[in-house]
């Protein structure tokens, strides 16, 4: 029986230059990116904020793909979130030309009563005393994984430390959980994370794939490393637009997580290579496009290609 | 039934300063740690030259190891190759603080009558003039895999090029095989390189892993990606000295396929992960050390559990 799937954060409209050309007012977000991904594994609850020039279009986009946007809120007036970024060369990193928090700025998420009993909750990238709001509105979850960024480490990092001894899981890059540590070594820095309070981080290493850290014994033949797992990316050679990789990535992990109902080792394993795969896709096209016609057998089907892969 | 095994390249004394310690006169070199490396899986026959002042105490590790020295050419008053060597910080990269090419400046390879009929043959770092002049000695080879360097792309474009032709495979890192191609994505770089010559290309990307890349159709139920594989590197937190990683990854990459005798992606892909269980090792004490106290059994256990952590 699959879970309940709540997740809160941005809704954007990017405008986005890449080496295989430009995109404006491109649907976009966090949460966006998240719900999208993990509705090919469970219906979404969606909370989140845009202005009256969100275009009716993009609710079609959600409402296509299971997601309850009871939680969506319309501001009179306002204007949605923007975000213009580019990307250069190898696409490593995108650089922001431009940012308009609009309504997002003032954003306390309500989370509308029929989402209350989510079992499964997802903070997408926000400010931490924002994401702690949403835990003080949940009633029981069973799981619930944040990420977060540079900017609340440096700007909110006590506010930060409170939030993570409330989660099971963090999500976030490799640069966030070094700066977040002080600690180069993923794995060590993993571990330090895991003594302020989540069971299990991950690791997000862009290209070079993700690493899963979690605590010793989580699993009963645990070897010396058997609480650690790096998954590589999936190997792609059509890459266009970066944006929401991440997102994508956490979005199919918890889809998973939220259908299969189980969250011990094995499964987060798993869940991090139907991340992989979800992300693998975003990446193929601006925006969401590429997830508009994608179904979940092709996303079974390469992650059949990738199982394939890594069996030796 | 396995079969015979070859390699010729540098045997060095390295003094080496990590931040774990420092090591003066340590053995090292790229035929070295191929050789030790690979020794644990078929005998392997040993070709490099040094000079009268490499201690007695060293040629005790070869023989330790069943490794044939017939090829070994001890120069009369010659000295032995020399390399300075540090690593900083997270220990990403090796600083050349000065090298003494000594003895191996004048290396010409003279392959011993008995080693003529090497089934396997690994070239290691060195002037692909010299790589070529060793497959010239060398009978009928099954299967031929060169390393090489930045300098060679750099200096001798024109041989390297001529050498690539007459291999199976190519080893070398991600940086190496975007300044010969001139690609920065691995794969389309790894297939750039196919179409000089090799079957297959294996790119080093130290912590991030390795990348195999063969033609198309190697695979009978080949889909679009099924001749690439990405490996991530074996979670490592105890890394005191990386010197020889790559050529210890060589070493357990071609020890394997020569014990198994076949090099179909399959058996490349569990190459692969042989090589980084090597490389794992070697990285975890200073030059040869963590060899000279490990067994096949340690290997098997942990290649079981990196099995183990990449099955989902």
């Amino acid at each position: 029986m699959p879970k309940s799937l709540l997740v809160v954060g941005s809704i954007a409209l990017d405008t986005l230059r890449t080496p295989f050309g430009e995109a404006k007012d491109e649907l976009g977000g966090a949460a966006t990116f998240f719900s999208v991904a993990s509705s090919f594994f469970v219906p979404v609850r969606l909370v989140g904020v845009v202005g009256e020039d969100f275009p009716k279009a993009f609710n079609n986009v959600f409402a296509s793909r299971n997601i309850d946007t009871a939680g969506l809120v319309v501001v009179p007036g306002g204007k949605t979130f923007r975000w213009h970024g580019s990307y250069q060369g190898a696409m490593n990193e995108a650089k922001t030309e431009h940012v308009a928090l609009n309504v997002l700025g003032d954003f306390r998420p309500a989370i509308p009563r029929s989402f209350r009993d989510s079992q499964l909750v997802f903070l997408a990238n926000g400010s931490p005393v924002t994401q702690a709001s949403v835990l003080d509105q949940v009633e029981k979850p069973e799981l619930v994984v944040a990420d977060t960024m540079n900017l609340w480490i440096e700007t909110q990092k006590d506010a930060l430390l409170a939030l993570l001894a409330r989660v099971d899981g963090l999500v976030l890059n490799e640069g966030e959980a070094r700066m977040l540590t002080g600690q180069h070594n993923l794995i060590l820095a993993g571990r330090k994370i895991l003594a302020l309070g989540p069971k299990f981080v991950v690791i997000k290493k862009g290209e070079h794939g993700s690493l899963l850290v979690t605590r010793p014994n989580d699993r009963q033949d645990a070897g010396p490393t058997q609480n650690v797992c790096p998954l590589p990316a999936y190997p792609a050679t059509e890459v266009r637009d970066p944006t929401g990789a991440g997102d994508s990535f956490a979005g199919g992990m918890m889809g998973y997580l939220a259908s299969a109902g189980q969250y011990d080792f094995q499964h987060l394993i798993r869940a991090m290579a139907y991340g992989t795969v979800a992300a693998s896709f975003a990446i193929e096209d601006f925006g969401l496009r590429r997830f508009g016609r994608l179904s979940i057998d092709e996303i079974d089907r390469r992650l059949r290609e990738y199982h394939d892969m890594l069996t030796f």
